[in-house]
Parts: structure tokens; C-alpha cells; sequence
């Protein structure tokens, strides 16, 4: 190996003085994805579509669960569909990638590739409920959409095109939806909490943040190591609003016909760019087991005369495991020594690395290290499944850990427009503070420095956290979190 | 159900008499696809996409284990990529779908809507390929692409957009790029033999018919009971062309620079089309229990003293099989009678329904009745799982077993232009006969009659079927197959 090659192989920014660019580091050196030759575009290579797989797995099963099915629906929208929503919403106009030609014909309309489907799917669940027997109705899918965005690009945060799913349901009743939205945020929540390793909270976004013509919506949000917040997934009670656009309506038992109250929630990669944010360090990416593609790497360690059998018995623990279900791999390659792999398998994230030289092999151990902390622990070769998967579940809850404590750590109170300011800009975090209700207040802070309301609280018996707007001074309605944001 | 009702729910054209307008019908009542606003474009509903996510996974599992990456490239291709490609291939310039604006701003350079994406993937596994350690470079992607062919819509044979995967490979050698064309296709046809119950054709296509740039284009083709074949999927080798075109280079163990050998290969939703028309009858859609989204569709019948018993008899049995692992439904609804359900899911294509009477709870039974055929067999309580499994196997070899019938029958000799028109006028199904290889010679059936070469068989040892070719007398190089298309 050069030196090149070895510059080439590690992450030479900083997580903690350069974030920014140490994350597009650990992106490309950790093969999750690369730019592609158009601006905002980026390629999904293997390490990272397969986190994006691990995300829709877990979450399918819980959509099947609760009564969603998968359906597919058009990329492209027609022009005269997206207008029809325009009775509910600015609409997505200015960021819309429009196909005009096929082949070597003019279209005689526009087609929309699709920035989110409602308008497109609103219409055929509207063909397809007739009944009350046919609520409610839930579809979902796993699609990418494009939204034209002209900001720097970051991979799984900022992308025009973007990979996530899409949930549109309808339902007899206010109550249904409303239910049905607060579902789906907590399964948002479970992914986050149950399989990426972080705590979220959650809460609904304020009246002028809320998804156009939604009546309420919900979010689930991450705090990031640098103190910005990520919104992680976001579920909209749609009301009647888009019921009535499309003429989504049914039959009631009463032979009434009434209008449909229909809901959408999304969860997209920028998953991903939180996961990644959260838990990777400087000396590249950090994965909790439960979506590593690589739970395990195993390192045999030889002389020439010791190499048959610490490779024989390397195989055997690789087979063990595997025969548990666990992804290992066992890294025999002769041409790099194990330095150089102990530092790829950092690089790549890989949870857990076991170590195998002679001595393991003689005393019948094996030395295990915990990629997150370094922490290294002897097993016995008897029981070594279980001993991985302790582990695991080890690596799992220090990560979780580290994650709380820093959520934990920075939610700080201020009832003044300088200390909001002052603390975010000191601490960032989440601030929370007695709130109007009033856009312009939030305006007053994000004037001065990038933040916004997040989140307010979703208990209403809990009332405000002080009596008084710490910007205007009105009575206080509700609890804002301030923060910054991706 | 008044009777507009009734003619809503059933099949109304015949498979034999009208199988297009059949075809279209079974598609739309069996709630498979609808059509979207736009020509050209289908919208696939949960019990259509089920289907394909059955096919995703069983092809997902056979990637996986011979070394196949998933990955994930942007839907668009900037146009100067795609003219890269036209050293090698004519292009897809008349097939395009161009997207010229981005919000209200005039793009610099026009992206195709990617209709295939080789010229977007080479040059990443160029950028990749450093090596012969980075060797072979198996990469897939599912996706959706776009074609802007202007024909009628027929959904999952014909659509602008199209849900299919497609590999892209790179190889050291020669041999290595041939064998994994050739792993592709076997696991192609192994989707058709081992889940659709279909036997298919294993063959290549004629030179004029390759995939551009292509050294061989490989096959696995079905025939449909109207006698027309299907192109199930196929495999290219690409030999060195592409990775010319998109310098894809590696150094060999001696430190030379060498060109990769690539191959790509693809299944399409087509898959879906031909399982559809195989096996479905005038009473509506009919699957093997492989992929069923519902295979067991418990019907109890009732009257009002009896209720109860029955219906609980019924749900212990749906319990017993939904532990086993069955899709099972029970359809206890009581808003419709017994007859009403069984047309129901017999349109549907659940392949085995369980009636459930007074008679049954009495005796400790369950009535079993197979879809394809209506046959019906009375199973003991005890050891339902086995009874429902065995009647599974039954109906999938039942399916195969008429599908092989007419493939068997269908394949016929003949030996001059007069005898292949004839024969594939009066019976359609496959022609084979001798043929000189020239392109000519099979535009001369073609313009007399829809058909063409659809596949030469693959093994070279075989020789031609006549010493001659039929239509032009020269000597026969090879055994060409006619027959009508998709």
C-alpha cells in the first residue's frame, strides 16, 4: 500500500470542527454512496441502498401489520392533476421536474415527475370507494421522488431525488384518521428508536408549518451530535381538505353520502443521513448491528507455520455464526495484514471485529471488539453465537445511549428572545419556551439566527411551559421547541 | 346486489373467443391494475403488486446468493451520457422520455428519464474497478424505466413505464461474463418453472436481434395458450464494448491494464402478463399458490342457529393455518351469501377455498376446493395444515402440467416458407425449422404473417434441425424458432 492509498483509506476531516465536510467524507470513503455527474443526484452504492433495504423491511412489516398495502402508481403526474390540489395548496410549481418531450414529440401536456402523489393516487381511491364497507382504505409505496431544490447537495439529507415511502389512507371518520396518524408516527418513531439507535421526540409541527391543506401535522424529531434537530418522518391528518378536491366519498350505513377524511405520512433516506450523523466518529462510519450489512468481520491472524489452523478455525466460528443468521465476514485476504483490515472494517462501520492469532486458537477463545468504543472482550469458542449476540445488544444500547445523553443534555429553557438566541447559539439543542401561537414571533428569532419552532408538545393537558410569549409577551398558548435545522 | 352489480363482478369475454379484451378485463376485475389518466400508463393495485413483490423476492434471494449487490443510480441520465453509448448502439433517442425544466428554469442539458441504464452505471463500475480484486462487480437495481412507445396499452406487456431489475456486471475474462449470462438466465427460467408454474424455452437470439452491442443475447421465452410467445427475461453479454465505450479498465495480477468483460441482464413486470394469461380462465384470474397474495379463502356457511359454531370451528382453522405460515382470509362477512363469495374469490384467483358448513363442524371436516378446476375434497380437521398443503402442491403441478401440455403441443417442424405460414396461421405456437442465419430470410415469413425468430436454440453440439434453409434454400447454420409475439 502506497501512502496515497492509506490517505486514501481513512476519513482526514473532523467530525466534531468540520462536520459538514467529514460526513460527505464518511459517505463516499465508506462506499454508502458517490456524486453522480448532475448536480443534487447522488449513486446509492451497495452499503448504503442496503441500510435503505434494512429501513423498508422493518417499516413494511409493521405497515403490513396495521392493515397498509403496497400498491405502485405512475412516476408522472399530469400538469392538469396538480392543479386540481391547487384548491388546497401553493402547490409544488417551483420545484417540479417536467417531462415536455417523448421521443421526438412535444407532449401536448406536461407531466409532473412526481414530487409526492397525493393528486395522483387521491383520484383512484376516490374510483375505488364507493361503500363504508370499503374503508378504511390504506396504500403505500416505496418510490423516489424529485424535487427540484436548488441547495448545495447532501447525500440522504438534500438530493433532488430522494427514495422514500408513501402512505395515503381514507377512513369513515375524524376519529380514524386521527388515529391512523399517530400510527404511523410512532411506527416513524420505532424505527428510529428500535432500529437506529437514536431517541426522537415527538410532537406536531405549529399551524404554519403544517403540510398544505393538512389539519394537523405530526413529526417525530432527531437531534443530531451538532446540535441541529433532523425531522425524521412527518404524518399528516388530512381532514376532509383533499376528501373534497378529489371527490373521495362513500355510502355510510345510513345510505348517506358522506366525505372520506384521509391522511399521508412519508419517512424518506434522510433516515439515513441521520444515522450516519449520529453515531460515526473520525475514524469513519459507526452501524448499530441491527442494520449493518456487516454485522461481523473476522480477522485471522497468522505466521506462515500458524496459518492452517487459525484459518481452519476462523472458518468454523464463520460458519457458527452464519448458521445463526448472523452477516459475517471472514477476511482471509493474503494481500493486506490486518492493520490495514482492522481499519477498513472501522472505516465501513462493521459492529464487531473478531480477532484470531494462535493464541486464541490453542486456549479455544476468540478476542472480540466493539467498533462503536474499541472495548475488546475474550469469549469462549463455546457459546460464541451467544456471546455475538450479547454483544450486540451491548453495541446497540451504548450507541442508544450516547444518543439519549446528548438529546438529553440539550434541551435547555429560556423565556427571553436573547436567551433563545443566546442558548441555541451557544449550545444549539432544542430551546423551549412559552409560545402565541404567532408566526411572527418565531419570524423575530429566525431573523436573527437559523432556527425555528421544530415542535410543540402533543399532550395538551400539559399546557404551556410559561404563561407569557417569551418573544411577544401575549399569553402563552402552547410550548415551542426552537432549533436548528438540516 | 342488484344485477348491474353482478355483470360488474364476472368475467365477461372469453379467453378463447377474445383474449385481449379477456385479458384486459380479468386485469381490472381481479383489482390487479387500473389505467392511469395518461396512455400508456397503469396504475398497479395491491393485489398487482403483490404479485411483483413475489417475484422481487424469490429473484432477490437467488442474486443474493451468487454475489449480487443491490444498488441504486439516478431515474435520470443527462443526454450527453446517453450519446456516449452511441459508438456502440443506435440509442433510445425515439423512445426518450426528456425532462427539459426544473421548477420554471430551462435545464442546460436535457436528462432522459432513464429507459434502460447502462450509460449512467458503466461509468461508476469504471470508477470503482481498479483492480482485478475489484473483480466481478455484480450490481442490481429494481426500478422503474421509461419507453415511449407508442402502442397500445396492455398492461404488464405494454406500458410507457415498466417495473423490471436490472444487473450490470463486469468480469476479468471472457468465460467468466458467458457463465453469468448464463446464471442470469437459469434464474430467470427458474422464475417461471419454480414460482409462476410455467415451463419456458431456454434459448439466444438471432444476431439481428441481440441487445445492441451485445455479443449474445440469451432467452428464456413462454408460450401463451394463444399460441404467442413472451420474451421472459434475458441476458446479455456484452463482451468488451461497453467497457470500451466507458473505459472500464482494471490491472491484472501481471500489472497490465486490461478491459472488463461486462453483461447486463433484465425481468421485466412482463413476467406478470404471462402468468396472468396462462393460467387465468373465463372465470377470472387464476395463480399458483407460490404467489398468491391470499391463498386459502375460508367461506363458512351458516344459518342463524348454526352461526356461532361454525364460525368459530372456521377461526380456529384460519388460526391453525396462519401459524403454519398460510395467507389465509376467512371471509365472514355477513353481507353477503356464500355464492356471492366464492365468485368473488374465484375472480380473484385464491387458489384454494375451505367451505365451512354445519356438516363439517359436525364431522370434524373441511370441504377443500381448488381454484383451477373446481375439484373438491373433504380433509379431516385433524392435520388441516397438511391436507392445505399437499392440495397447494397439487395446484401448482396441475398449473405446470397444463402449461407443459401446451408448450408440448405447440412446437412444430416445417420445411418450406408455405408450411411455417401455414402452420403458425392455423395452430400458432412455435415453427422450427432450418435456417442460414441471414436476417432476410426471416423478414420474408414476416411480412406475410405477425412472426418472427424468437430464439436459436443454445446448444451448438445440436446442429440445425434440415440441412437446408426453409425459406431460401442455402445451407442451414442453425434451428430457428417462429412464432408469433408479445
Amino acid at each position: 500500500m502506497t501512502d496515497d492509498e492509506a490517505q486514501e483509506l481513512g476519513i482526514t476531516e473532523s467530525k466534531e470542527h468540520a462536520t459538514g465536510e467529514w460526513y460527505a467524507e464518511v459517505v463516499q470513503k465508506a462506499e454508502l454512496a458517490d456524486y453522480a455527474p448532475m448536480g443534487g443526484f447522488i449513486v446509492t452504492r451497495p452499503r448504503g441502498w442496503a441500510l435503505w433495504e434494512a429501513v423498508r423491511d422493518f417499516l413494511d412489516e409493521q405497515f403490513r401489520a396495521t392493515g397498509v398495502e403496497n400498491a405502485y402508481f405512475p412516476m408522472f403526474i399530469p400538469e392538469s392533476y396538480l392543479e386540481r390540489e391547487k384548491d388546497i395548496v401553493e402547490g409544488f410549481d417551483p420545484e417540479v421536474a417536467w417531462v415536455t418531450h417523448g421521443g421526438y414529440d412535444e407532449l401536448e401536456e406536461r407531466l409532473a415527475v412526481r414530487p409526492t402523489s397525493e393528486s395522483i393516487i387521491a383520484p383512484f381511491m376516490a374510483q375505488w370507494t364507493r361503500s363504508h364497507r370499503d374503508l378504511p382504505l390504506r396504500l403505500n409505496q416505496w418510490c423516489t421522488v424529485v424535487r427540484w431544490e436548488a441547495t448545495e447537495t447532501k447525500p440522504f439529507f438534500r438530493t433532488k431525488e430522494f427514495a422514500w415511502q408513501e402512505g395515503h389512507t381514507a377512513h369513515a371518520t375524524a376519529e380514524e384518521a386521527w388515529e391512523e396518524t399517530l400510527t404511523r408516527q410512532e411506527q416513524y418513531a420505532s424505527v428510529y428508536e428500535d432500529l437506529l439507535a437514536m431517541p426522537v421526540l415527538r410532537g406536531r409541527k405549529p399551524e404554519h408549518d403544517k403540510f398544505p391543506g393538512a389539519e394537523t401535522t405530526v413529526t417525530v424529531e432527531a437531534l443530531m451530535p451538532d446540535g441541529k434537530s433532523v425531522q425524521g418522518g412527518t404524518s399528516h391528518d388530512l381532514g376532509t381538505s383533499f376528501a373534497e378536491a378529489f371527490e373521495l366519498t362513500y355510502t355510510d350505513e345510513d345510505e348517506v353520502e358522506r366525505l372520506a377524511h384521509t391522511t399521508s405520512w412519508g419517512l424518506s433516506w434522510r433516515a439515513l443521513g441521520a444515522l450516519i450523523m449520529t453515531h460515526s466518529d473520525d475514524q469513519g462510519l459507526v452501524l448499530p448491528p441491527t442494520v449493518a450489512p456487516t454485522q461481523v468481520a473476522i480477522v485471522p491472524i497468522w505466521q506462515e507455520d500458524t496459518r492452517e489452523d487459525v484459518l481452519e478455525y476462523a472458518g468454523e466460528i464463520a460458519e457458527d455464526l452464519e448458521a445463526a443468521g448472523i452477516r459475517v465476514e471472514l477476511d482471509d485476504r493474503d494481500t493486506r495484514n490486518p492493520g490495514f483490515k482492522f481499519n477498513e472494517h472501522e472505516l465501513h462501520g462493521v459492529p464487531l471485529r473478531i480477532e484470531i492469532g494462535p493464541n486464541e486458537v490453542e486456549d479455544g477463545e476468540a478476542t472480540l471488539v466493539h467498533r462503536p468504543d474499541g472495548e475488546s472482550v475474550v469469549a469462549e469458542r463455546e457459546g460464541i453465537v451467544e456471546s455475538v449476540e450479547a454483544a450486540f445488544e451491548e453495541i446497540y444500547d451504548a450507541l442508544y445511549d450516547a444518543a439519549e445523553a446528548n438529546l438529553e443534555a440539550n434541551v435547555r429553557e429560556a423565556d427571553s428572545p436573547e436567551e433563545i438566541l443566546g442558548t441555541i447559539g451557544q449550545y444549539g439543542g432544542y430551546v423551549e419556551t412559552g409560545w402565541c401561537g404567532d408566526e411572527a414571533c418565531e419570524t423575530v428569532i429566525k431573523e436573527e439566527i437559523a432556527a425555528e419552532i421544530v415542535m410543540v408538545p402533543m399532550d395538551p393537558e400539559e399546557g404551556p411551559i410559561h404563561e407569557e410569549c417569551s418573544i411577544c409577551g401575549e399569553p402563552a398558548t402552547e410550548t415551542a421547541y426552537f432549533a436548528r435545522t438540516y
